[in-house]
């Protein structure tokens, strides 16, 4: 598994699954960049967010060359993959998609798409996350996706991403406008899970993610891409609100 | 499940599960603050992150007067908790924990005690996430912690959080040197996963979460906890890094 030629390597993953075909699409577009090493779930993992699998172990299939799917999540594909399946160096970039659906806003914290990129950047690796707006019927068109994806991953293979910053590139439908650097934009939550009755008549919860109104923001994610432009939001793991500090160093708490 | 009184609601989650005895503790010193919803995962889900449970329906499960257990995340928890389990009337303030083990740095990302909180500051409610730090022998002492819990969501009913914003609180193993209000460090990350054969000789992976570095921060969380400090750090979902907006627009992208 050790990579004895110059040429980068990239790992690839996604949330969608190893058989998703916004994944075929992706690997398609970078071929020519480098050695390309797949690491993804063995089926959907939609929703995962960041989550890590402690409690228990993980199983390798290997489905070819350079190709591995696991029975985990983006999170777990990723950290497999630099520490155990791409060799001796660590990857020069990791990609992550193209998913099925956006990710914008305060979803990007529940985005396995984005938590695989997540992931890589916490290991010090640049990557990228890359998704599309699916149309009225729920369809996702990957190939101006692909291609836009290839030039972005071209360009941070040659240029460098900031350390600690990974890419959340966004594609909406239909043929792009332009490409707008963004915001992560907020969201506002209506949605309630629906309760209905099991054929047994016992009561189940299902959680409806969709039912969401983006908030007015001009420069958000979320405002480019319902605009027809490509959204590319740089992002990083660091969540601290700095403004509050001093909020509550004026709450003078006292320890009890 | 109307609440008629005057007195506020609050929910109370974790990811250690429902029978913690980190929850326990938390339950009892603040019920006096208010009518306590407990709605807690069924088992451990450490390290679950942000993850919604989307794909599969989650059963509730109750436990005793204001007390559920649910198949899913903290975050599907608290998603229940706030639109089905409370009543007419949002919670008033939104506690994850005690967790058993610290949630700091760049970890925080991976923590289902942080996301549950998360999920709450998502739905605008205020919310909190308590951790304690383990001893060498990975025991956790929820006393002081407890109190301190009790203190801070008394003073946060009174004050207010600032809106779209959480508390992460970790209290040091030990008596506390005081209160410090922090940002979230980084880590550096050095663990791999490990790779064993099962008794049938087929190779399985097992991921290690606790080998990391913290990097030199003095005003960072890490640094607190381990000068025996309470750290208290102000988070938000919004994971923008506005500098390197400048950086992405230099590369003058244009569409394929």
């Amino acid at each position: 598994m050790n990579d004895v030629s110059d040429r980068p390597c990239l790992l690839v993953t996604n949330d969608d699954g190893i058989e998703a075909p916004g994944l075929a699409a992706l690997v398609a577009a970078v071929a020519h960049l480098g050695r390309v090493v797949v690491v993804a779930p063995d089926r959907e993992r939609s929703g995962a967010g960041h989550a890590l699998t402690l409690g228990r172990p993980l199983r390798v299939r290997s489905r070819g060359d350079d190709r591995y799917e696991v029975d985990g999540t983006p999170t777990d594909c990723v950290h497999l993959g630099v520490f155990n399946l791409t060799g001796d160096r660590p990857p020069r970039l990791v990609l992550s998609g193209i998913n099925r659906g956006a990710n914008l806003g305060d979803d990007v914290t529940y985005s396995g798409t984005v938590a695989g990129a997540l992931e890589a950047t916490l290991l010090r690796i640049p990557s990228i996350a890359f998704s599309v707006e699916r149309d009225a019927e729920g369809r996702a068109d990957f190939g101006i996706a692909a291609a836009l994806a290839a030039r972005v991953a071209e360009k941070a293979l040659e240029r460098g991403i900031p350390e600690g910053v990974l890419l959340n590139v966004n594609v909406p439908r239909g043929e792009p406008r332009g490409i707008r650097i963004t915001r992560q934009g907020a969201r506002t939550y209506r949605a309630a899970a629906v309760r209905r009755l099991d054929p047994s008549g016992r009561p189940y919860f299902w959680i409806a993610g969709a039912d969401t109104t983006p908030a007015e923001e001009p420069d958000a994610d979320h405002a480019a891409v319902r605009e027809g432009y490509v959204s590319i939001t740089p992002l990083h793991a660091d969540m601290t609100h700095d403004p509050s500090r001093a909020v509550l160093a004026a709450w003078a708490l006292t320890l009890p």
